[in-house]
């Protein structure tokens, strides 16, 4: 499954394959292509109950567009009824609009080998997303700085399970707000060749964001392919804010993909249910897909679904709850029958640390990701404490377990050498697989490995200081940062980006607001 | 779902009073009852040629029944072919054979309302069985002891979503090999209420639980009843010892039920691959069951099936991996195209600490275990290091975490309240759920509670002294076991038994090998 994207160490001679015995492989899995089931909870009966709701929904209640005049003549225009910013939408109008949106999409990245295909049956995965917190074993819990949102970028681009550099890895405090989205962009384009998101907090800034990349693909290739995904969120329940539409204006004009998304934490934001957040869920994708397929039918989009349940005591999110799994797997039958790419899922967890408690959560929600047919699946690493952390350990001890989702998805082969009949023939009663010939011909690929997780006897373990996970964790982290390498780029490119950057902040004071 | 059978403090007046309104629920939920499908990764062509294979293993193969001249007579008289110690069967005899066992029976505990019903689309849920070592925050890792025993019993007595007391929650190291059994039967037996499992180390242990249960439930019930669930491993590959024969056995005999298991080890003690170990599986506990029907048709009995990965650099088994999973799922689908209860999964893991590894790999097994269908899950909790040490703070972090798997298996509501239009409606677009009177109706039950993991905001918990997962769990071990109160025995029961194993005791010398 794995496409093999090998640097090697440069320069000629001794020094040159001594740095090759002892550089480390960064290939790139393919994304996940699924073999295996979705898994469903909603009958047939569910679904229609649920479809017709949120219809009811979008035709009585309907939804607000928020400062945005332009949206609302185009709704009108579209057949929508528009009393002051209430949008509602006579049943199916939402639904037809959508049918322009395609069922799957290709992002191109800047190394084709690692562009991805968002839709069908696969798991594109990417990092953690907003944080403005990072933490670490030496430095603790603390603002995220651009440095940070650096290291982040190289370890995406080090972590071979990743396929997607992510965006907003963690909000860079220390640049000024009105500029920072700059500096981000140019950290996924020059510190990864994997493909990456843009900038979604104003429009101006979603349109540099198609301007940088006009730079690295070139401006025809960016009119006629999708090189970025980004993350549109509503404003549950039901309201779509300017800035975010404004933004999602500039990416369907453009041709760029964008994820519409519910933000919800159920009980809050959405009714306490999960068939009431299901509906709630879809009228709003629902909207916000046609929305985009007005500014530009054909448009690639993303059903999006972040929803997570909430502790009634205390009002705090909670994560990896079976609730979550109830809406992300309901969702995911909802968008499969919309005929739309489908995100949620992601490395969810509520704990402060990266402990057991965070990998409960987290493991729960990443299976569930994979077993609800999840197409984009954002925060798939580094997430932690309800989102207000991007966490250097858990992002490789999660990227590690992203390992085992891409085995899982490989299904269950049975072909003649799967069937292993003549090692159970050769080995018999109370023998010895080990050393048989089966064994011997496919033990390297048989299981899925890890680069992280201890399985030494308890002695040696103990002889060698008694890690626990974050230790090694922080080890592997030194160890990928420390043996990073700059993917190459053509040097008038790297220069017009860094131009771009350059003059860009030159031409507006800072803001931090 | 629940049972309610809470214990309150007894005496009279205040002290009563405050004891009622400080003393903790310990109610035990029911087994639950799945309302979501199977996860099914075999296709119908697949099972069919792992069911092929599994004969031809049998047929021209066969399995070693060792050192029991009395099993190879009842092979030769059922229509195998016996040679020496190898027992080989025609093509679907196994399969006749096993039509007798029933597709679920009822374990019945003392506390009748904490009887099980294994089979069907139920899972029961029971804790670590079998290791030599303990471990806690304030002891590390240690042999364990009979007191350890005690309180892992009082522990599984408090836990709320474990139904069953399970047995050898670790082997109490300090009392002989040849006694131990009679100690740690009476435990289940006095310290709990819940369902348990007999003794599988000797058919004379065997018989001594079928006696010790005699008194506790009478004679007559015993002998129409199923009162123990007990472990009968097959040592893979297909290798059938006396020891364990000679206890299923006495069980079949006594009509008690038995799990019957392979113990595989992939890539050692059956083939490396997905298709070759379910081939094995199933061979081998075609020929258990089988032969569980020979001395007794009709014999209540679990198709089992413990399989790990392995780390074919150390040799060292792996838990929470994606080959387990596949084969878990897919010896789900051979168990009921069998008719036969599924035992399968766990709280497995490899690592050392209960530490995010620990909390990663036994999530991911935890969940494939009620995705793929498993009836009875022994291990549901307090695993750690490979199946070597039971954790006192990993028993309560796992038997929490059982909970979401009562909230998954729930499945989806349509019903009216569920749908929540009315909430929708009130609340509209820009509005806010939590104080809406669907939110208020509902909140109380809407979301799976955790009674251990963290959801406090970062400054109140760092205030409480940034206390881990582990630090939590210890706490709540302290909590149950200071909290824990002996339900109440007739005392002619409690006398007999107590007598009973005094006796026996003094009947023999000890032994420790």
């Amino acid at each position: 499954m794995a496409e093999p994207a090998r640097r090697r160490g440069r320069g000629g001679g001794g020094a040159a394959r001594r740095a090759e015995r002892t550089a480390i492989s960064i290939e790139t899995a393919k994304y996940i292509e699924r073999n295996i089931p979705n898994f469903e909870v909603l009958t047939e009966e569910a679904l229609e109950i649920i479809e017709a709701n949120a219809e009811t929904v979008l035709e009585e209640i309907g939804v607000n567009f928020v400062d945005n005049p332009a949206a609302l003549e185009r709704w009108r225009e579209a057949g929508a009824d528009v009393q002051g910013e209430r949008v509602r939408l006579p049943k199916g109008l939402a639904r037809k609009l959508c049918a322009t949106a395609p069922s799957q999409y290709t992002q191109h990245a800047r190394n084709p080998e690692k562009s991805v295909v968002v839709g069908g049956r696969n798991l594109v995965l990417a990092p953690v997303y907003g944080p403005p917190f990072v933490r670490d074993v030496e430095g603790g819990r603390r603002y995220a700085t651009m440095e940070d949102f650096r290291k982040f970028v190289k370890l995406g681009y080090m972590s071979k399970w990743l396929h997607h550099s992510g965006g907003t890895v963690c909000e860079p405090t220390d640049i000024p707000v009105n500029k920072r989205h700059l500096d981000m962009l140019h950290a996924h384009m020059t510190l990864s060749d994997k493909p990456f998101m843009g900038s979604v907090t104003a429009p101006e800034r979603a349109q540099d964001s198609v301007e940088m990349c006009e730079i690295l693909f070139g401006k025809d290739f960016v009119q006629e392919n999708t090189v970025m995904t980004s993350l549109i969120n509503i404003n549950s329940p039901m309201q779509f804010d300017d800035v975010m539409m404004g933004a999602l204006e500039v990416y369907a004009k453009n041709n760029q993909a964008a994820i519409i998304s519910p933000f919800i934490v159920g009980g809050a934001m959405a009714p306490v249910s999960v068939a009431g957040t299901l509906t709630q869920v879809l009228a709003e994708v629902l909207a916000g897909i046609a929305y985009s397929q007005l500014i530009r039918p054909g448009a690639p989009v993303i059903m999006g679904a972040f929803v997570t349940s909430i502790d009634m005591g205390s009002g705090a999110p909670t994560f990896g709850t079976p609730e979550a799994a109830h809406i992300t797997y309901g969702a995911g039958q909802l968008a499969r029958r919309l005929g739309l790419p489908y995100r949620s899922a992601g490395s969810f967890c509520g704990s402060k640390l990266p402990d057991a408690q965070a990998a409960y959560e987290t493991a729960n929600s990443l299976n569930m990701g994979l077993m609800s047919g999840v197409n984009f699946m954002l925060h798939s690493c580094g997430w932690l404490e309800g989102g207000l952390v991007s966490s250097f350990e858990k992002f490789v001890m999660d990227a590690d377990q992203l390992g085992t989702l891409h085995g899982l998805a490989k299904g269950v082969s049975v072909d003649e050498n799967a069937q292993a009949m003549d090692a159970i023939r050769e080995v018999g009663p109370g023998g010895h697989y080990l050393g048989c010939a089966h064994t011997q011909a496919n033990f390297k690929d048989a299981f899925w490995k890890t680069d992280l997780l201890d399985y030494k006897p308890f002695e040696t373990w103990s002889e060698e200081g008694s890690k626990d996970t974050v230790a090694l964790a922080s080890e592997r982290v030194k160890f990928l940062l420390d043996n990073y390498k700059q993917p190459s780029m053509d040097p008038g490119i790297a220069e017009a980006l860094a131009g771009y950057v350059a003059n860009k902040k030159a031409s507006m004071p800072d803001s931090f607001t």
